[in-house]
């Protein structure tokens, strides 16, 4: 039907459980999420497009100091900030990412703008600023990433020379969205500060597309989040629309057989992901304790949710 | 059979035209890509693995000043050079990439040690610099690369304002090579300085796992070459495998399919793929004018080639 819009969004997935949860910090993380959701579902209900809906809400996220990417991204094993980001757009299959870049505040207009007016697709490092600064996206200094909470967690881990996905610390992961549009249109966005301690210039899935993000008209739209070497190596976002695409799978199934038998196999707790089809609600799986999300559809009630059994 | 093994290589894709080419330059490229087919024979014939032999190849193709990936790679429109390059094992799924490496003689070598000793598989700019450092790859200058060929593309490109992939230059593209070794194993390796005057940190398909460069024994092994934004947008490498394991279609049905329908209905003369699966020959496909290209399987003759008629 025209109005059949649905979003869903992510805000990392790990060992997030509830009896180390302070009811204070739980109830900081929904707001975030419900918050996030508005943000998208509101472009969706004027009726506007996948693309700004998936944005507006990865903004949100990205603004918001709890959540690994944007402002409280994590910081890397030299103390610095290095963000990447991806959004696709379903129904031309265009595309804009940007890899390590340490001074725009969203990194995810950046990508956005990449799509919008480049005829390249990625940008890496320098050559990602310097369009940033074409594009009129001011720069901004490393303290407007910094949290005191992630320069602990970067002291921490340099002590015990881990390289870290906060996985015992309730927070870890990356951001994303997807949405289908009030006209069928799909479009995925995914935004993320990296992992605590990591190397200087690595690279995970989040601005990979086709591993961490990934959307099609003729599929499904994909966001991911967790450990994202693996989910480079299983092409974890593009296999999704690939199964259903050649092998007639669902989404639901899809995502199961990616997310719950694949990366389960190689690594117990590996992450999940979010993804909305052409019909139908969004899908939301995930193999770990828990994954922050937040998903509605048009006539449908928002759901929040953190922990695995669905609460 | 247990000695089956088969390797194909590719140096670039274009409008590659019997009729603006001299007997010496023809002459030039035929034993450029003898030899880089031989150095990755030598380690199939000896009983080597595939990731070696397609390092071998690679390796001759990147120090080789004919082709655009090392010594020879194109030049950015800042007048400096930045390689990508990525490896994939096919047995394991193992990956190692580098994205916009400026300093290091041979990319692959630093992408396969990426792959064989970082629990991270890819690294961008400065960290990716430091990686070579550590893993005892030397830093060389820009000098190294720079040829008076490419630097008189540089000159017209700049001219014509273009962002231009050497299409009426009769030279282009990135280097490749696929292989399947005597245990039936599969990998693939690809290499790129990337577009003439392309903007200082784009980055192209090359190092895309799954757009560019992808392996798995499951269905194949594949390496790129062409407009790297299109490969992107159509993550080809792994769909041509995806296409094999989720949708039924043979190697050369799938390699069909992705580049002379879909990359041609994007963009007539897009580029193509190198490809070899689990059984058979080698599979090359492209929507150029010509693919500089070579191929052998166990038993067989090696084939050297540039133009669609297969000469």
């Amino acid at each position: 039907m025209s109005d059949d819009w649905a979003i869903a969004l992510h805000g990392g997935a790990g060992t997030i459980l509830k009896e180390t949860m302070t009811p204070e910090r739980e109830a900081a993380y929904r707001q975030g999420l419900e918050a996030a959701l508005a943000a998208g579902r509101a472009v969706l209900e004027a009726g506007g497009a996948a693309e700004d809906a998936v944005e507006a809400s990865v903004i949100a996220l990205e603004d918001d100091p709890l959540f690994n990417a944007g402002r409280g991204a994590v910081l890397t094993a030299d103390g610095g900030f290095e963000l990447d980001s991806a959004i696709m757009r379903g129904h031309d299959l265009a595309v804009g990412a940007v890899f390590s870049v340490c001074d725009v505040a969203n990194p995810i207009r950046l990508a956005r703008l990449v799509m919008d007016y480049s005829p390249h697709v990625a940008f890496c490092g320098e050559g990602a600023s310097r369009f940033a600064r074409a594009g009129g996206l001011p720069a901004v200094p490393p303290a407007y990433f910094e949290t005191a909470h992630r320069r602990q967690q970067l002291e921490k881990a340099r002590a015990a020379n881990v390289i870290s996905l906060d996985h015992n610390d309730n927070k870890f992961g990356t951001v994303g969205a997807v949405a289908r549009d009030a006209r069928g249109n799909l479009a995925a966005a995914t935004s993320t500060g990296g992992m605590t301690n990591k190397a200087v210039g690595r690279i995970g899935d989040s601005p990979v597309i086709g591993a961490g993000t990934y959307a099609s008209n003729a599929s499904c739209a994909v966001s991911a989040t967790g450990h994202g070497e693996l989910f480079i190596r299983l092409t974890v976002a593009r296999d999704i629309a690939a199964m259903m695409e050649y092998g007639g799978l669902s989404l639901i199934e899809a995502s199961r057989r990616k997310v719950l038998v694949e990366l389960a196999t190689l690594e117990a707790e590996s992450g999940g992901i979010i993804a909305v089809g052409r019909t139908g609600d969004p899908v939301l799986v995930f193999n770990s304790a828990g994954m922050y999300r937040a998903a509605q559809s048009a006539g449908g009630e928002p759901v929040i949710a953190i922990y695995r059994d669905g609460d």
